[in-house]
């Protein structure tokens, strides 16, 4: 049996290791509280994973394949891509932060990751592309395009001070009405252009 | 002795206390490695600060102080604030890692805490202004305008795959660069207005 195929034990940490994760972050997070979760001993986990960091490294790559899968990514309409990176985190809340604890927290070498590169160096060719058939305006550097709209997607989940602005009658906290600001303001910074789209 | 004023003890605390929380977030930091770094013990330590949650609070609160005292917020020229913004955090790492932990692990009461409400405050505030005064868009909500200019300006800090783009030769990580693309997209989004600015 190939280690990636299906093994119960495994499913079960991952799953615990999930929400133990997005609790308390990388260096917050205990094994035992996994594998305790996880119905099994710390000796069968680490049987598996070889250590916390490598067992944070499998949970984030899940996280983000699924975010890919779910989400996608359309240079040639980049509102609709942030509303959809929106809507993804606004209703996974465990998602976002098991991520954004890796950024703070994840060693240099596992956010260098081949699958993580190939994720970003993906979605810059898709940009540089849309550039080329005159869908985003060729000035901006392709990287910056992508880290654009992704931070301009999740500027209200990243900021626990809506829900103080909220308390204190300063903002409607209205998903929907968040939603609409950041696909305005997507929109404004890079107008979709699907005509510009390439016949398949 | 007011307890606000100079004590050395207290103020050794506080700056081993910003060191620990920007290495390792709130849950992350040890306090007897705090009282050990500060070169006193938990039990004094102790009698400063009640839990290393109010000690977070107070050096993350120091933070922000200093920030705005340093970036200023000119609701007049949004591009020229998030210029500023970049600058601070892109030279002061431990100030950013140490706020954004605060993001995922402080308690909704802390984040809700009067002086950082009444900070959002002064910024909505200056924003529905600057808007009565046509220098913004009065189509946007306020809260919207200050979250968008904040993630903005923080974009590329971030994300540390800006690192790995880097090493695949992706991205040209050019501090300059990034700061000229963050001021761009808030230009476009909202352009400086000072000419709106009210006689003083």
């Amino acid at each position: 049996m190939s280690p990636a195929a299906s093994d119960p034990t495994r499913d079960r940490v991952l799953e615990a290791a999930r929400r133990e994760f997005a609790a308390n972050g990388i260096f917050g997070a205990r094994i035992d509280r996994i594998a305790k979760s996880a119905q099994t001993s710390k000796d069968r986990l680490y049987a598996h994973f070889r250590s916390k960091e490598q067992l944070y490294a499998q949970v984030a790559m899940s996280e983000i394949n699924r975010l890919r899968e779910t989400v996608g990514f359309d240079a040639y309409d980049l509102p609709a891509s942030a509303g959809r990176l929106f809507d993804y985190f606004a209703h996974n809340e465990d998602g976002f932060r098991l991520l954004s604890w890796g950024r703070l927290e994840q060693s240099p070498a596992d956010a260098l990751a081949p699958e993580r590169v190939a994720a970003l160096q993906e979605a810059i060719d898709q940009i540089r592309q849309a550039q080329a058939n005159g869908a985003i305006d060729a000035s901006w550097e392709p990287f910056d395009v992508k880290a654009l709209v992704g931070q301009i997607a999740m500027c209200h989940l990243a900021i626990p001070e809506l829900k103080a602005a909220a308390a204190m009658a300063i903002c409607e906290p209205a998903l929907d009405d968040r939603r609409a600001a950041v696909v305005k303001a997507v929109r404004l910074l890079f107008p979709p252009a699907p005509d510009k789209r390439p016949a398949p």
